[in-house]
């Protein structure tokens, strides 16, 4: 008997995995290569090809291969190009399926992390059966993937759903993208070290945190001090779930989620972020959806959860090219 | 030859419209009756009931009746009720449709004010081919319908898209709604009025603001001010459409329309809102989105538009009931 199979694969600036996963969201066998910088788009698709020529060689099982989903920074799910993404050095437009279809006539689909991970929670993870929720990946960055009426949000744009770079105030932080003020200048990895820091400044509270040297600051550090009381670490915690459930009360104004999930490495520090999040986000939300969204760490498996959102565009049949 | 047509009802607190629209777009007939408060939602349907049979009778021509659609402040899509809805005094939920039912074994639709703007907008006015656009709607307070992949959005709760409560300031202005610094504390006509007399009363700037009364302040005096050249009006203005492109920017990073529609009363200052709106809000929009969104004006009629769009959840099915 034959087993249906998807292949999923997840760039990144370092590491790209990949692996085959069944349609009940078994990943049977997974490989990796490393992303590396000095090469052409052509070269780490080559390379990318004999991967997962062995990988598909070693598969214990006869099956019919589906088709191939692709999570990878700035990608345009519509055109199927990697477009102006800075980890990876391939230049201003890559046109990523076009590369891949040279080596594989299948159906093919691209698009962001967020939107991967959303991917994935819609069909293994824990917001199977939802129609509309929104997946928050917080990282050194925050990212954002929208499902409305069952489907990925992208927009006339193609890159809906970048609520990093919704403003907390216009007059504040400057971020990474130009502007200031931007959601994931406050609420990400980074973020949470620079809101530590500002109340390093105000106050005269006295924290470990003064002994270290700025550059060492981490958002673990910050999370392992707050576990152990520390007052300083507890309060850029605090500060850092109100600007976020001020900010997704705005979302759900425009979407009206009945879930978000919080997921990524800031999104590890479970309670002490999940629980003060939905609180204020409640205090803040408009009243004629209190009490219709709830606050959800995410459902996919932390090692492979993105190879399994890759291959989960391709089992639900995402905007396929 | 039969023709048909559909019916479109706009429930408004003082009057109600009704008028049967073809598929073209062109109003056939119409009336109104008042939206009295003295009486329940059953004695108001029996009086509708009425006006509608006299309105068909008067008819010019063969035709087959599709349906009903009904634009009414808090209306449910999903359930087909008015729910809590402050100027109707019919209690705390009508199920509306049902009462409609009882005259009519047709196919129904409701949804609110705005997004019956915005129906009437893909229909029949300037969104015509767009599936990703926004239409807001600047009255006494502040509405928005959001149209992603060409369907209204209602999400999980079915009131998606209340941009009025996203918040511009969470210390900032009261807001009707009991929350804080909600956008149309600021960007609505009562927004303009108080924004008018903020700067009055943080400047020494003069004014002929100043030898009013306050409660006669309305926003068509500021207007009026405005095209005059009165230094207040116009800094009020700017204000508002700066408020307005920040929000806007953000609404972007959600659903990444194609335009954003302003219509209503405060919409009619033109280019006093629209063009500096769109300035702003190009400040404010991360950089992906940039170029890729227009502020329009309606493309509706200003006397029937709300009829057209009602009837426009009929013709080109919008949620049915």
């Amino acid at each position: 008997m034959q087993i249906d199979l998807a292949l999923g694969i997840d760039i990144g600036g370092t590491n790209t995995g990949l692996g085959f996963v069944d349609r009940s969201g078994t990943l049977i066998a997974s490989t990796f290569l490393s992303t590396q910088s000095g090469e052409t788009a052509d070269q780490f698709v080559a390379r990318l090809h004999q991967q997962i020529e062995n990988l598909q060689d070693a598969l214990p099982m006869p099956h019919r291969f589906l088709g191939i989903g692709i999570g990878a920074p700035n990608a345009h799910a519509g055109r199927g190009t990697i477009e102006q993404a800075p980890n990876l050095h391939w230049g201003e437009k890559v046109d990523f399926i076009s590369l891949m279809k040279k080596y594989y006539p299948l159906p093919m689909a691209i698009t962001n992390d967020a939107n991967v991970a959303a991917a994935g929670e819609m069909i293994f993870g824990h917001a199977r059966g939802m129609k509309h929720f929104i997946v928050i990946t917080l990282g050194t960055g925050l990212g954002s993937g929208i499902v409305a009426d069952g489907r990925l949000l992208y927009g006339a744009s193609g890159f809906a759903g970048e609520l990093g770079h919704v403003t907390v105030n216009p007059d504040g932080r400057q971020c990474a993208c130009g502007k200031k003020g931007c959601l994931e200048a406050y609420v990400s990895a980074t973020g949470l070290v620079r809101t530590a820091l500002a109340l390093l400044s105000r106050q005269y509270t006295p924290s470990p945190l003064r002994s270290m040297a700025i550059q060492e600051i981490t958002s673990q550090r910050i999370f392992e001090l707050a576990r152990g009381g520390d007052a300083v670490a507890l309060d850029a915690f605090d500060r850092t779930a109100r600007i976020l459930g001020l900010k997704l009360a705005d979302a759900v104004a425009h979407v009206s989620p009945e879930a978000i999930f919080l997921t990524g490495g800031l999104a590890a520090a479970g309670e002490l972020l999940i629980r003060p999040t939905e609180k204020y986000m409640n205090e803040f939300l408009f009243r004629v959806y209190r009490g219709t969204v709830k606050i959800l760490p995410s459902g996919m498996p932390p090692g492979h959860g993105a190879i399994l959102g890759a291959a989960a565009l391709i089992i639900n049949d995402f905007k396929i090219l």
